[in-house]
């Protein structure tokens, strides 16, 4: 028996990627697709390949309260940040407005006021309860290749991030437009981006993080430098030792996004500097694989008891 | 009365920007054009715009025997290392061979022992000599962001690199092929990359160096992470108050690839992190440009008596 | 004595261009530069770059009414469809606005009248008064491909224009977005493009036409096909003879956006279908440069007596 | 009970593509991996998700000798023109070496002689026997477009192409390298691509066929212009009504790339020319999938009597 899943907001990348896991998983069924853009539209005004097994858009108020087992916010912070969850029902928020549990930085950051939602990492912080803040993309990245560091760190911590555009939506704007975009590469939000706090948070301390656009589609690398005495390699290898998400790469190999692109896992590499001795850990994901609609359907599966892995991709192009 | 120039290695990325400098010079000729793969043929070989008013390409040897004033050597490494200067003439060195001076070093990364060649950023290390080693483009970068701080920086200093993928030049390897670049972003040489010895060198302690491959044709970024409690703007604007080449930006702006590419010039801005504190100094410049013939052409300005900047381009596109 | 210029619609990509080359000018003055988004605010606005001996930007009511001997109307069609021209000033408009002679024409795809605006392509069909209207990019590249075989011509000729997506303009669209343009080429407006009836119009009979939309930034690629019994290098070599502007490849060589891009020059290759003795005959040009900006200027040299290329970017960058 | 595959080409594009296939494939297992230049080495030497339970390479001679029921040959024109096939085996090839069934062609492109092969394009031109001519890249897409309709065509008939970077394979040269290919896109082999005979000969009759290299990884667009009073749409749909893998697209629509990378599917769209009524039929493929491995893999399928389409991606990433 299948359970059911509602999509809010369909028309957005997450949406369209969580939807693209839905519809491969043996374990869901897709019960209403909601999307106030497309509202009223058959399923194949998202993508020609859609056919008439779907059902047609409604609005997000409706898609919400369709009944559905599951549901998967796919909206911007704001529209999430004063959505009501219904009753005993699971439900995934890809947005940034749960994810902060201080409230200060909530308010600050997202406008928000914390709520009875849970962080959900799955390998480092499984969500407890049916209201799961899904993390952002580049703290997915930074977390995987430091939070099994982070009680063994000494002195600060540097994420230097580096984006796919796909990760800064399809909402229309001028540092997404192609022409900013191709041969370029695009610090923004210098040290100070939402995304910081997110990290701190479960860090238990704050990092230094500046986040770059890349003219690639999808693909995130977190490039980490911390120091420590302990034995990077060995932890990060214990940690994920039965992960079939996260995968930490042999020594001399790096990430490459080639290999992470348009699947739900994670790659890390570890290095060591050799004039300085700072550890350097290296995290590959695809930002909306394991940085949104991939992470998003395992927390789903957690929560509803399926197999943590149905629905993802974790084998696919080796090209 | 113009001054006469040959360029040895021609037919490499290097080569064809300095020549493409020297062509619009107003105080250099063309004395001779060396490429040993183009050597017996017309310059239109190279470009179909160089038409009859340029000489033919001979051998690097007998370009280097021609008597120009100043020789520009565009020559892999392995070929720099065992050149042999004509006298009285001014040679300015693109490849590594000669930039480290300490013998262990420069033995270690590039095969040679220290000469009597003078490292050359006008900015910061004026050279002193006739024999010129034109810095590496993520030193160029680097030290442009640190080497004004190098004083008053306390603890460990990050320098996270992006570069176009004619940093690597035009050699055939599997890393600059694009289907490895395309839609991918690498780390490579992970903490153990040539040009953070030569950044150490200049600055007088070592970094954290890890350079990343970017799927754009030319430009550069470094992103330089630092802890000081010096003011960073002051120090960078006084450094850069006359010049004409390095930009430091208005508070709040972010460097461009697109403002650099094609150009002789670079951009500096500066940031400090929200959460720690950390200086945050990013530098873009053409890697082909400042970060090799534009700085080759400067070097050997300054050696020859000429304008500095005569033949740069410091201007340029705007979108 | 320099002439004075002023600019309308800065802000937009043929805007920025136009202003790139007449600071660039040896017989230019920047008189005045409009843009009703960025009226009131300095040069730098625009650019980090553009320093105080530039006026602030005006609206562009006022940046045409500012006296300047030459306006160039960088404007959406819209605009420049209902812009009165101030009596004894050349006008240049880059827009589609006043291309198309056939009243019906004229109306179905600008919604304008014909005017007295004279078409400005200058190696093929130099204007004649002081309203030039600026030809189209793709029917810059296909012009200059087909105009010298129009003649000649049997049967049906087919152009397959690409295009990087600046010549979509700055503004923002879905197919604009790099998460639409990264790693696709987009066929649209399939045989229904506006520049159709402008190349028709000054060939003399109708092609068919697709353009494509390339993952690049700048760059244009016209590959025209024909049937003709006539010597087609001949033809094209005869036309461009002495053109500082319009290169006819030797035999065997293929056109490179490389060569091209942000320059003001085409080039051309002439080529015969083995199998069936097509010609075809493929023109590149940067949309923003001989298919805009670098026209446009063109155009304005001619009808103020000026040296035809002054300020054009005509050598440029080799790799 | 599952039938054992070997594949003779590993290291290259297409030989790790059909190996990606042949992993997720249901009927389908690994006997032998075949790679002169990774002979000896563990799977994991290609990548490093490929872990123990699959053999080591080996040379490909070895695989070739594995008894495998059948072989894919991923190999140079050159090696697979000079291998033996083994009794009783299906053998896909997927170079050229095969196709072309005229011995002038044949001698003349791939310096090969025709032999027992048969071209297989499933939906077009089924296979006969056990050695199969797996079709080229270009003649895949141009041939779903134009096959259904060469019996209406009148005049002469345009293709075309454009092909992401894989399309010319792993191997080094300069036109691949990522210097070359990034902001660029190059025609080549105008007028003489080998490519232009193979379509011919399904055709019946000659086409003019220029390809230009896209700065993409993966995908490939051939749009072709024909002449012709048939309903161009209703022969393709009719041809493809049945189809898995070919998908024809409603009116209106053009084929995205972005549909069909990393799959296995085809899509095409249907145009007319407004001004010259020439039909405009556009076919868009990833030249690694349906134009290389997933077809291979497809004729496969149809020579060992299974499901024509298991192991295909038909479905996939909807961004």
């Amino acid at each position: 028996l299948k359970r059911s899943a509602a999509i809010l907001g369909c028309a957005g990348y997450s949406g369209q990627e969580t939807l693209d896991r839905v519809l491969a998983h043996p374990g869901l069924d897709v019960l209403a697709l909601g999307s106030n853009s497309l509202a009223g539209q058959s399923a194949a005004a998202l993508d020609p390949r859609l056919n008439g097994s779907l059902p047609a858009f409604v609005a997000n108020d409706e898609a919400a309260a369709s009944g559905a087992e599951v549901l998967f916010l796919c909206l911007e912070n704001e529209a999430a940040a004063t959505f009501v969850p219904p009753a005993d029902t699971v439900v995934v928020d890809l947005s940034g407005a749960h994810r902060l549990v201080d409230a200060e930085l909530a308010r600050g950051w997202y406008g928000t006021a914390p709520g009875p939602w849970s962080y959900g990492l799955p390998e480092l912080f499984p969500a407890d309860g049916l209201l799961i803040a899904n993390p952002g993309c580049y703290a997915t990245a930074a977390l995987l290749a430091l939070a099994p560091l982070a009680h063994v760190a000494n002195g600060p911590v540097v994420v230097d991030g580096k984006s796919g555009v796909s990760g800064a939506g399809r909402t229309l704007k001028q540092s997404s437009h192609a022409g900013s975009v191709l041969e370029n590469v695009s610090p923004y939000a210098v040290g100070e981006h939402r995304h910081a706090p997110e990290i701190a948070q479960q860090l238990g301390f704050p990092i230094c993080f500046v986040p770059h656009l890349l003219p690639v589609r999808r693909g995130l690398l977190a490039t980490c430098y911390l120091h420590t005495d302990a034995d990077v390699r060995s932890l990060l290898e214990e940690t994920y030792a039965g992960s079939a998400v996260v995968r930490v790469l042999p020594e001399g190999v790096t990430p490459e996004l080639a290999r992470v692109q348009s699947t739900d896992a994670a790659e890390i590499g570890v290095f060591t500097d050799a004039a300085t001795g700072t550890a350097i850990v290296i995290c590959a994901i695809d930002n909306l694989g394991k940085g949104a609609a991939g992470q998003a359907v395992q927390n789903a599966n957690l929560a509803l008891g399926l197999d943590e892995t149905a629905g993802l991709r974790l084998t696919g192009v080796l090209v």
